[in-house]
């Protein structure tokens, strides 16, 4: 938690995106402008980050190394001396009270389990996604697949950091949870997800209304569903796949013919309105949850505008005590 | 098996869709124009099948309750009157060989489970989806909810099964097999994954690629998709979710304004083909796996056209012998 009078500083990984530390030299002198009082402490190559030299409230770090978008996740354990490592260290040592990349998920992920700090009672971290939904008000989804499988003490903790992150971030007074299941009776699944409704349902912190089913994610319902890293992963990526495929055929649906052409061009600004309001990229990646720091993944395919938001929701989260928050909730569950 | 010279019966159940007995009996009178040889036992309200009545390869059983979509799905075991429990009855019985009904899948399933008879060998029996996929091709996926959880040589004995139908009906000569996972590596998942990711290798009967995750599942590149019924439901229901909110999405945004009423206008042969294309009701509901008889579910909502290429679909499967076949397969898989 910031002391009164104490100055944020985020950690900035600036080397580890598809379009390399351009786009975050231009989203950090954004992010200065408007928050003068924030200390930015950027990693990377020097060399490419001399824009913001002349800057008082951005400290650069020269790291020499970057973790590739291919390589292996475990091979982050080896990549000390890489951007990555080094901004998530900065947090690990209270250097940093946030951290922002748009490295890969999985080895981001990694490095946030082994050189950051977990929270007091939550047994184990996870993966959030931030869902847009029809209704355009979002839906947070957790664990998206930091885990193989996980129990139902585990899905609980999962409902009350959501709940946490929804109240504080997104301004909704007592956050909805669902569980994602197979049917919506309380019955339905197998052990560890009839445990976990129970579970859920006799927690008097969340806002518990039932089970919901793959069809409705997207719906905006509900404000937190809760899933375990296996089922949500796959998930999260059915949704994509299906996302981008559809696209990708309405393109070439249109583009097929003469007529199909002309048509398209004249609904070129609402195809492209649909395209920006189901945009997963402009959802931005994955929240690590569970840690005592802010850890934001941006996506990597990110440009400035998209890495600026990262940053945002950053400091938004350290502004208001979220980690804190989390922590607290998690207390009040385990007494 | 069919006999020499025996023909073949097929039990139909005319009630149980949500547009009642008429496109039934649509599909039937089509059927028996195209398929002299083989005798239709319908069950139903005799009432309503009159124009049935003049065929002599049809025989009307008289069924006067229904089980209706939002009938509980156990009730089915005190609607032994209904034309969709008379329908499977038949085929337990051995007086037919498939059965086509659009009811309830939960309800013919769970009919399935009580008044049918399950293939020597085969621990659980399943339901499986077929989906459409980019290239056209595509691709069987089981399990898609009929078990909450299932071990790793279930896993292997559904890839048997759907490598089985996807030769015998798809008419590929060596199908390929994948197990949906959350990481393509041979490590990820959970016990069981890992474990079913060693069974499918170690097997020589089928032609194992390896993991394939959710965001692939309809490229088409695999012929079988492996998944145990927790994480293939949610799969399915995430997919079918998502292509119905972005194609209401894209008819909303379309006709958001004037210029976009007008391109929708020229290109509504390009979207309405995209439609076809990607139409889940198309692949026509589920498939129920691991019975001695071929028992087919057409959508709930199917029309005429629909119901017909269901029944055809359960005419190919017993002329192929694919049940049989799936036995034989089982069994040099237990030897």
């Amino acid at each position: 938690m910031l002391k009164w009078g104490e100055n944020m500083k985020l950690a900035i990984d600036a080397m580890s995106g598809d379009l390399g530390s351009r786009i975050v030299v231009d989203a950090c002198l954004k992010f200065v402008e408007k928050h003068p009082n924030v200390k930015l402490l950027v990693t990377g190559k020097q060399e490419e980050l001399t824009l913001l030299n002349n800057y008082s409230n951005v400290e650069i770090i020269d790291a020499r190394d970057v973790v590739a978008m291919t390589d292996s996740v475990l091979g982050v354990r080896r990549k000390k001396e890489s951007s990555l490592v080094k901004a998530l260290m900065l947090s690990s040592d209270n250097r940093a009270d946030g951290v922002v990349s748009c490295g890969s998920t999985g080895a981001y992920y990694t490095a946030a389990m082994l050189f950051g700090h977990r929270l007091e009672n939550v047994e184990k971290s996870c993966l959030m996604a931030q869902l847009p939904t029809v209704n355009g008000k979002g839906t947070c989804l957790l664990d998206v697949g930091a885990n193989a499988s996980n129990t139902a003490s585990q899905l609980e903790s999962f409902a009350i950091m959501g709940s946490v992150y929804a109240s504080a971030i997104n301004h909704i007074e007592h956050p909805t949870v669902a569980l994602l299941n197979i049917g919506t009776e309380d019955h339905k699944g197998d052990e560890v997800h009839t445990e976990a409704y129970r579970l859920l349902s006799a927690n008097k912190n969340i806002h518990f209304i039932g089970n919901i089913e793959g069809r409705d994610l997207l719906m905006g319902e509900v404000d937190v569903i809760v899933t375990d890293g296996f089922s949500g992963n796959i998930a999260l990526k059915s949704m994509e796949g299906t996302a981008i495929i559809l696209m990708k055929l309405m393109k070439e649906s249109l583009m097929s013919d003469f007529k199909g052409k002309i048509g398209a061009l004249l609904a070129k600004k609402n195809l492209y309105s649909l395209k920006d309001r189901f945009d997963y990229k402009s959802v931005g990646g994955a929240l690590m949850m569970g840690f005592d720091k802010a850890i934001v993944k941006a996506h990597g395919g990110s440009d400035a505008v998209a890495f600026l938001s990262a940053m945002e929701l950053t400091y938004t989260m350290v502004k208001e005590n979220v980690v804190e928050k989390m922590k607290e909730g998690m207390k009040n569950e385990n007494s």
